[in-house]
């Protein structure tokens, strides 16, 4: 609860962002010391006995945190979700084949960009588009009527929750059938139940809802990650990363630390499942005054398609909307700016935001309003 | 110091590595709080005002600690520095040229078999070994008459400290008149001065003596990043990152702010000639023991290439082998196995380790060899 919180400032970032504040303790004391080895953890051999036992610890803590069956493989690999933008298509769109991309914000159309050009390299196969959201100002995300699958694609590729644009699949795209898909969860990972039986890989940058940023996530379900392409430089290859238990070289052994701290915080809150319950209370509380201002504030995404961490909305004027982050920023709400692309005001809120975070957020937008809104507004 | 250390052990760890006690300390407060700002380094935004301050205070770090001259350019990345054995050769060697590798150790190995799979993936050119170091034991560097350069290589590829072999190049090579050369510095950067005029790019995993397992240093003549193939995914290419400012996407923010740290802490030294020094005060100790033992211990590399980081040598039998290590903890002294390829003890003792552990471990090794050499030899 924020009236709980130790450190005064409630932190909108969009990532890196907030962290909880036991899990940052403990980190703290593993800098200097973890586990009782006497050696801090920043220091510690990825080769060493305490380092075979804590891997394996992240990744059982990343399996119950997200429910991931036995069938995937979870792999910790570097280089932001953006090298995996390009990787993804040199493992699993070879030269000759393609790939439908579903483009529904900056970073899904940021991957496209990434696919396109190693297949211009001739890295990768074709990297086609099959929604392109910049048609409707990316208000929300397709239908299935709205997307041209090609039933030929070694994969489809969608970014479940679109952190600039605030919307959010409320499920996996209906590709047509034996097309598999790869989503990038890289806002969003386990603040909600994953439906494993519809997806093939799941991937994420941590480093705002569970760790720090360097840290990529990716978990493939295994009949999947065999179909990669063989002749890869060992670096850039998912099946050597598996094969060598993420330890093909040294891995960033920190941000995995944090991560598998952030998974056993998660499950002792009660889980994706409460992730979720708190995501859209937190969200819901936002949403509710953005819709209770009488046009003051006015929502990005279309109704369908809200995402539950990220609420974007506008103010009035550009005179109102400086003033109003100037305000928030004095009350202690700090990293509101929109992204660059939108303007606006982002509100992302994590899995370990506080709820009460968000409901003073939202008492804020409701003074702000009462306080600004043209007078016959009041 | 060892003896003025808070911590009791000392760790000899071939990376991630023991890391200034100071540090740590900052580290520990940054956690929490990092600048003032009232947030933690793990939760600040990489687009927010402090981190454009940030990211700019520690390349000018690095530049002071390694006197990088201004016609290089200084990049963050991510992936390890074996990312970048696959990269190098995707950027600056593309497919119809060649580029030239010494094969001097377990990481030159592996950084030329990077290279070799990406010419077979169609991605880089041809990946030629100049020199093959399998043949003499990896037992020391090449001189100049024992490569067969090629004078039309894009670039001459070597490892300036061989950690596993404990061997050193004392100057970068002599290639041919106009090949670029790079040198991989991951065991040793700034660890002595860099010969800026006889190199094109030095690059380096930190966690070694900089920082923490996943941040990369790449220092680049500008006139060499120029050359770089330019049809590249971005996420894959130098030019980008540059002209990015290494924030091309979300970067390792935490990693880079621990190099910018642990620049200055080098810097507050006296600088990678201080670091030169200690080093061989310390390695010097270690080869001093070696020398007095009558035989008893056995270095690893030749007399002329003897690495000033990471000492390598063996004990009479296996037995003797395995009461060593288990002496050397009980004493505090842990870390000290030999990489699995060479076996025997290796002392890998970076910028950050105390001169006086190095006296610490040198005494320890007189005490055993007397306790534990044949009669005769005593």
């Amino acid at each position: 609860m924020a009236s709980t919180l130790q450190r005064p400032l409630l932190n909108f970032s969009a990532g890196p962002a907030m962290m909880p504040e036991q899990v940052l303790r403990q980190i703290q004391s593993d800098i200097w010391d973890v586990a009782g080895t006497g050696i801090g953890i920043l220091e510690t051999s990825h080769r060493g006995a305490y380092w075979d036992r804590r891997i394996a610890e992240c990744v059982a803590s990343v399996r119950a945190a997200g429910r991931v069956p036995e069938d995937f493989e979870i792999l910790f690999v570097q280089g932001g979700a953006t090298m995996h933008f390009a990787l993804l298509p040199m493992n699993f769109c070879p030269p000759g084949t393609s790939a439908d991309y579903l483009s529904t914000g900056v970073w899904a159309r940021k991957t496209l960009h990434e696919a396109r050009a190693a297949h211009e390299a001739g890295f990768a196969g074709e990297a086609r588009c099959a929604f392109d959201g910049a048609s409707c100002g990316y208000d929300h995300v397709p239908s299935a009527e709205e997307c041209a699958f090609n039933a030929e694609a070694r994969f489809l590729h969608y970014c479940s929750n679109n952190t600039v644009y605030g919307t959010l699949f409320a499920e996996p795209p209906a590709a047509p059938s034996g097309v598999r898909i790869i989503c990038d969860s890289g806002s969003e990972m386990f603040s909600r139940p994953i439906p494993w039986d519809r997806v093939d890989c799941v991937y994420a940058c941590v480093q705002k809802n569970l760790g720090v940023a360097g840290t990529v996530l990716v978990i493939m379900r295994k009949s999947f990650l065999e179909t990669a392409r063989r002749d890869l430089p060992p670096i850039l290859s998912y099946l050597e990363h598996a094969r060598e238990g993420s330890r093909l070289n040294t891995p960033a052994t920190f941000g995995i630390h944090v991560t598998g701290l952030m998974c056993d915080w998660l499950v002792s809150q009660g889980g994706s499942a409460e992730m979720w319950k708190r995501a859209q209370e937190r969200s819901g509380a936002v949403y509710a005054a953005i819709d209770s201002s009488d046009g003051f504030y006015r929502g990005l995404a279309k109704q369908c398609c809200c995402s539950h961490l990220n609420p974007v909305f506008f103010l009035p004027t550009d005179d109102l909307h400086k003033t109003f982050l100037g305000e928030a920023t004095l009350a202690g709400l700090v990293g509101l700016a929109g992204h660059r692309e939108t303007g606006g005001v982002r509100a992302s809120m994590y899995n370990p935001f506080p709820v009460a975070g968000a409901h003073r957020l939202a008492e804020f937008m409701r003074s702000f309003a009462r306080a600004n809104a043209p007078l016959g507004a009041r």
